[in-house]
């Protein structure tokens, strides 16, 4: 059983922060670095807490002897619920580019400054964000601009400086490659148009991470006898489940989401696919657990 | 002499707070309600510094006897400095309409939700701001979105509502209105083509103001007399003396601004120009002075 600490990173934009030092795949210079929205480092705050970064090496040890990593989680997208299924397998996790991109210009007073004397960098923001959406939508991936920061950032100024956070995600790394691409030329284009200069830096990057078949074949198995039907699905979210599979053999499984709404106060789940989820999880479990031990009978 | 109360307006959004209530144009009841980036009421944060709205009214007992109005100021736009002028004389101040933008759709987990079933308020804000930009260039006036905010403004989530302060300048009424029509349409086309709602609620309104013709003349002559060259200009920027002009015979006078750079650290104005700024000043207010002075001899 492992309680795992932020996951999500809603402060420093890091998700996966406990796991991945767990998987040593945590870049600890660079989330050293991260600042929150008040200009807080993420090193300062974690220290506070009692967060020592140059031992995260250490949690690797937990690790040792771990047979399997399973996950249970509400899909938090409404494929299972658009398919009428409770419940369902997942295959892997996507892949994740997200970067923080700061579009510097003039700020300028906001009545006395001509059109075409201004190096407006919200415009640039703008634009940029409509080439987000668009590049996902041409390669059937996803791709959001959630957080904007403009400074100054009042009704009488042209904002001299917007940063916007960018998130891109594909199942597949050649169609990631390609959306974030295509967005970096989209936000240069841009930023030449209104005069302002662009800078791209990475807040947290993942490769799609396939599950282990064997082990997503008994979560196939389990859902399948409880719901007289098959599905497995990728999972458009992260989870700690991500950088465990680099690691560890993993698998999970999924409950519907009501309309796929997630990360807002409208999140929810039918009990009754919760119960499922719950017992799905259970035997998946319990027959990991059996095959590992059978496996190794005789050995330890 | 009158030093005015928050000429600006940056933290409520509502400029020349002080000057319109002493000229009776201040909309009590709606500036009571206008809030800011904490969500305090303006009613409240000035109650506590002892402000009282509801005696605003007798702010106006101040101009009785005045003769005339007359303000000294930078340019803040590039102008005066374009044409090798220190100086000019101000015809009157530019109309405004400024709007507070919400979008309201749905947040969602940006990785989850697939683009098809968002309903992105941050898209919407950004195809509007994009509208203020090409509408103003048409109209020959200025637009600028300068604040934007998203919430829950997270990486990981689509934003589920995104208000923007939206400003729109024009020295002329009909194309002050044509502007703030063709935007009020974009942002309801951008809503709907996003599947969000959205509301415009006025931040702050002011008509075209042209100032006095008489002592627009006598602030002219003085500049002529000073530089051998005659520019009246109009103020994209608002001023104080946009309210009074409406209550009182009003003039200003403007000093050039270095790369018509104005409401940034850049700020600046050449030395000599300030010196003759503030002669034309000097002179403008005793020319006013004496004229009226002979103008009302015998009759107080």
């Amino acid at each position: 059983m492992v309680e795992w600490a932020d996951e999500e990173g809603a402060r420093f934009g890091h998700s996966l922060f406990g796991s991945s030092a767990v998987a040593g795949t945590l870049n600890v210079a660079e989330a050293r670095e991260l600042t929150d929205a008040a200009g807080l480092r993420l090193g300062d705050v974690v220290a506070e807490h009692g967060v020592l970064l140059d031992r995260l090496e250490e949690a690797r040890q937990q690790t040792r002897g771990a047979r399997a990593y399973l996950e249970a989680h509400i899909e938090q997208g409404p494929v299972l619920e658009r398919e009428g299924l409770p419940i369902g397998a997942v295959s892997g996790t996507v892949g994740v580019e997200r970067h923080r991109v700061t579009f510097r210009g003039q700020t300028a007073h906001s009545g006395s400054t001509p059109m075409d004397a201004r190096r407006d960098t919200f415009l640039a923001a703008a634009a940029t964000a409509l080439a987000v959406r668009s590049s996902a939508v041409r390669h059937q991936g996803v791709g959001t601009v959630g957080a904007a920061s403009l400074r100054p950032g009042i009704v009488t100024a042209v904002a001299g400086e917007t940063a916007i956070l960018v998130d891109q995600r594909h199942p597949d790394a050649r169609g990631l490659d390609a959306m974030l691409a295509e967005v970096q030329r989209a936000s240069h284009e841009a930023a030449r148009a209104e005069g302002c200069a662009v800078t791209w830096e990475p807040v947290f990057r993942v490769r799609p991470q396939p599950f282990a078949d064997d082990l997503v074949g008994v979560a196939r198995e389990v859902c399948a006898e409880l719901t007289r039907q098959e599905r497995v699905l990728p999972s458009w979210a992260l989870h700690d489940a991500t950088p465990m599979a680099g690691v560890i053999p993993t698998a999970m499984v999924f409950t519907s989401s009501t309309k796929g709404i997630s990360h807002a106060r409208e999140e929810d789940t039918p009990e009754d696919h919760l119960r499922l989820g719950v017992e799905a999880f259970y035997r998946t479990v319990c027959r990991v657990i059996a095959r590992s031990s059978a496996s190794t009978d005789g050995r330890e």
